[in-house]
């Protein structure tokens, strides 16, 4: 699979964009007209430049409101188009999109815009170029590819051919079917983008919203399928339009827009019909069966407060590292690592971040497999030295530059217990059972720029999949909340996108300098037990709003006596079609991390309806050491 | 007409929002229940801190999917109603919002939901209270005011009542004539609210777009006429959902907000007919004649600077205030002053911004009249102590604090200039006439979540439109722009509203620590005589990429000669329906302010197509001294 992108799709000047690009992993590049206009070297200095980064020119775009133009314009517009055939030698490519035309004054008809497209081969072949056409999916005659289709082959030049675009097919919802009788050497290249499903203008939808392949909601990897299928082996190129990326960094932007076609690439290739599509081999993505640990940097005085917490939500330690400040912490199937050694990643991650929850394991089928597709996705991947005998557990880098070690099912996570660490004899102490089972979901808290990236990684590399964005109110504005979850509900990840950092959630990421893991939900079978534990040994709950008590009881038409117990507990509730859900939080620690404890009765899902009644509680509990009441 | 508020349109938490709605002068709120659940004060607390702040409870909502429900769901629905009747009347209201249901289970039928309310209607009585229905643009089965009017009609209950919200009638496009049908008093409450026109779908429209009356496209003044025409002398509450509202600054919210119902009062009572609603009586909007002068503040060292460029651009020194450290520079109708006073507001926005065009003056027919409708508005008034005989100038505060003197046509402005001034004898110079005659617009760059605010600040004040948004693609990201003119021309004041820093637009922010003017377009007749006036005088033009001219030339098939020209004088140009557009730029001074010559012929526009490469070649000028290539 040939991989390219349009340069409008990131942001930064000309040669920023092409390093960036380069630097991703791309093979080819779109060049678009304004990005070269805008710039002062000659078209032979950027096709140079280009070529110099190891990049081919797939294409020269966009070529607008060529066919069907009445006289005198239509002269005007071959005369047009004969400068871009110059420029694009002088660039080094030979290929210009045409786009399908917009203008009021265009004329209809396929056989004109036919007769316009062949006299365009006849002089793109004198200068030995080709000529694509695309369907804007609000052209005002050609808005359908099948039309665009039907003008090329009536055409009938060999350098006129079809440019598929994945965005005006898909939002216009045309049968993807339509492609597999299109012959693959009259696709001459094809554009990909996804979108999130908002019905709205499809301009505006295109010009703001477009974002990379598995990123959105619009079947892109069927469409590709069906691409594969016609045998097309050309480039897969993205064009992008998003207000974001124009405004995000360009590295990144490009790293995730290679990644969304490896994955798109991949996700093909396992189709029942396209094996001609050649991809890096990767292993499946990884089955995720359950969070092995996660591990708390910190230094010891921090340490000795979250050591207490721990210990009012019923943990004990359980075992000590052989050589280093590593203690493990357990109850039920959740184990806890504090670290405090005063090296190593764990320390120069206290360094700048602060006490957090900086690294999580995942428990998979086959660890290095899961590494190795992490790495074909362009996962980074972390390692620091052991000591002798010690266990080199393969781990990623993830959200906020934290790790994700990967550990095999059963085995691995037992070795590295053995080995690395030494078991503490468990003694009786007067610390009240608080029946926690397992990680329910870990928190991450991003920089809203960030949450696609990350879902991407988590959707690309894990078998999961992603829900619909919520909008959560906190009092100070919008944060976008996203989950990642596996079918089975053993990986749960919350991801939370903050866009000011006078919410709960960027004022988390603005303390923390940067994003990470801002909670940890825990499960429980009795909630209500648990709350009895906890009250034994001191554990501080987050105190909800009474008049919270009165609507849940009202709207879910809730037993007076539950709605009481939930009210002295401090307890949220929630129920959707599967069951019922409860939630208890504690008050937040060090820059705005906490602990939730959850009971889920068949509920799927996470309890948005209640954000906006903790995050009030949360800030208020914050107030006045931590948050700002109103920041200027 | 009494004016309101609903607590979800600003950010903050109940006290905050409360503090800022009666700060802004509404004299009513409408309290979102998610608001008050979030609170943790009793519904009489709450209800003593809205009547300390001088405010009344002007409506409770939301109360959902009530109508047409199935048993046993009615029986439950009732009773939430019940609950929510309690707590009003601890709050102390007595009208609550019921907004039609959206609920899949709910069953149509109008006499349905009319016995249901009736039902309703003979329970809220038993407790003194009223209840409004909405219909939601979206609702199930009730989606149009004319519905649910005749819901309320045939409830026939006079504690049932119909409540009009602009948006879900304008939205959908509801002929606001049959507004005029529905008798004053059976309307409840009217909400108001505008929004942009992009066509979306409805829910998430208004979720995400809506703005005050008077921000977007919708006919809010034509609404609201209708329903002042009924007799109804109620609140007008304002019922806005915005993202970027919820994450702004409530105080500056919250002023816009009421801002934006006394300009909707006045547009209403200044109509044909609608006497019967009561608006504070101020002056029509201020015509502007022309720009009286633009005022610079810098110290000597920046001025000696400044005055360098002014004289490259052709302009002389005319004139020296009699008593300050102030300089008068003059050409054609451009008039410039340059304050280096080490005291005084010139000096204060010195200390803060660095030179910049802090001030300008805005010749109107009548000054005092024009300030008494800013103060009106609810514009701050300015003042600062002149010397004895020294003209004091009326002035308000507008843009990044920075200051609008109103001065009469022909009169103040010749004062001023007579008694402050003494003219220079002008001498003969070598400096070459550049032939600039008035100042064509005034380019003011600002924090994008303030563009709204001043929008409506220009357009109620005085007598202008504003453009539709237009999208600037810097590299680093996407600027917004909007223009603020008046019909002739007279004023034109461009609006760019950065989001991040690294564009231009938002690098001048962060560098001048504010919103401010960041150009000053000029007017010629003669670009070219213009560009070899500037060139005598050892003016810097901005240069342009060659490739720009190769473009502009196919694109508007102009004559090779022409494309030379503007290509050695580093001239944009652009065309519309009415006529040519040529453009000249300077490089930049101090944090990014820049100058521009344009010639129009006929040309209405402000030559958006150019601003890509216009800012390509600034940001290139502006390196490697003051842009970081790349922020992480």
């Amino acid at each position: 699979m040939k991989t390219s992108i349009a340069t409008v799709s990131i942001s930064g000047e000309l040669p920023e964009k092409l390093e960036a690009i380069a630097r991703a992993g791309f093979d080819g590049v779109e060049i678009f007209e304004n990005d070269f206009l805008a710039f002062d070297g000659s078209p032979a200095d950027v096709g140079r430049m280009v070529r110099d980064h190891g990049l081919e020119i797939t294409l020269f775009q966009p070529f607008r409101d060529f066919e069907g133009m009445p006289e005198t314009l239509r002269s005007r517009t071959f005369d047009r188009a004969e400068r871009k055939f110059d420029i694009m030698q002088e660039l080094g490519t030979d290929l210009v999109l045409v786009c399908s035309n917009v203008s009021p004054v265009s004329l209809g008809g396929v056989d004109r815009a036919a007769a316009d497209f062949h006299e365009l081969g006849e002089r793109a072949a004198r200068h030995g170029l080709r000529v694509g056409y695309e369907a804007l999916a609000w052209g005002r005659h050609i808005n359908d590819h099948r039309d665009a289709w039907e003008i090329v082959r009536r055409a009938d030049h060999p350098n006129i051919g079809l440019i598929l675009d994945s965005f005006h097919t898909l939002s216009r919802k045309i049968d993807i079917n339509s492609i597999r009788s299109i012959p693959k050497d009259k696709i001459f290249i094809v554009q990909l983008a996804d979108a999130p499903l908002i019905d709205m203008d499809l301009l505006y939808w295109s010009r703001h919203f477009r974002n990379m392949p598995g990123e959105g909601d619009l079947p892109v990897s069927t469409f590709t399928a069906a691409i594969a299928e016609t045998g097309y082996d050309g480039y897969f190129s993205l064009e992008i339009f998003n207000d974001q990326f124009r405004g995000g960094q360009a590295r990144s932007i490009a790293a995730d827009g290679h990644r969304s076609l490896i994955y798109l690439g991949d996700q093909v290739h396992r189709g029942p019909n396209a094996k001609s599509l050649t991809v890096p081999p990767m292993p499946a993505r990884a089955k995720v069966q359950g969070i092995g640990f996660v591990e708390f940097s910190a230094d010891e005085k921090d340490a000795a407060d979250l050591v207490g917490i721990l210990e009012t939500l019923g943990f004990r330690k359980v075992a000590a590292h052989r050589t280093k400040k590593v203690g493990l912490y357990a109850q039920g199937d959740i184990r806890l690592i504090v670290n405090t050694e005063e090296k190593g990643f764990a320390n120069a991650s206290f360094a700048v971040h602060g006490t957090s929850a900086y690294a999580m394991a995942l428990v998979v089928d086959d660890a290095k497999q899961a590494l190795a597709r992490a790495v074909a996705l362009g996962a980074e991947r972390f390692e620091q030295p052991v000591a002798d005998g010690e266990v080199q557990i393969p781990a990623i880098r993830g959200v906020g530059g934290g790790l994700i070690y990967l550990i095999d099912d059963g085995s691995d996570l037992g070795r590295f217990s053995e080995i690395d660490f030494v078991p503490i004899p468990v003694e009786e102490t007067d610390v009240a059972s608080t029946h926690l089972m397992h990680v329910d979901h870990i928190a991450q808290t991003v920089a809203y720029d960030e949450m696609l990236t990350w879902l991407l990684f988590y959707t690309s590399i894990f078998e999961t999949r992603k829900t619909p964005m919520v909008d959560i109110i906190d009092p100070s504005g919008v944060v976008r909340s996203q989950v990642v979850e596996s079918a089975d509900g053993a990986l749960r990840i919350t991801l939370n996108g903050a866009e000011n950092r006078r919410t709960l959630a960027g004022h988390f990421i603005a303390e923390k300098f940067g994003s990470g893991v801002q909670h940890l939900a825990f499960h429980t079978n009795d909630i209500f037990a648990t709350s009895e534990g906890l009250q034994k040994n001191g554990f501080k709950p987050l105190v909800i709003s009474p008049n919270y008590y009165g609507d849940v009881e009202a709207r879910f038409g809730l037993d007076p006596d539950l709605t009481e117990q939930l009210k002295a507990h401090n307890i949220l509730y929630d129920r959707d079609d599967h069951g019922e859900y409860f939630q208890l939080y504690s008050t937040t620690y060090g820059e705005g991390f906490f602990f939730e404890i959850v009971e889920r009765r068949g509920y799927k899902g996470y309890g948005a309806p209640n954000a906006i009644f903790r995050i009030a509680a949360l800030k208020k509990a914050l107030r006045p050491e931590g948050m700002p009441k109103v920041e200027s």
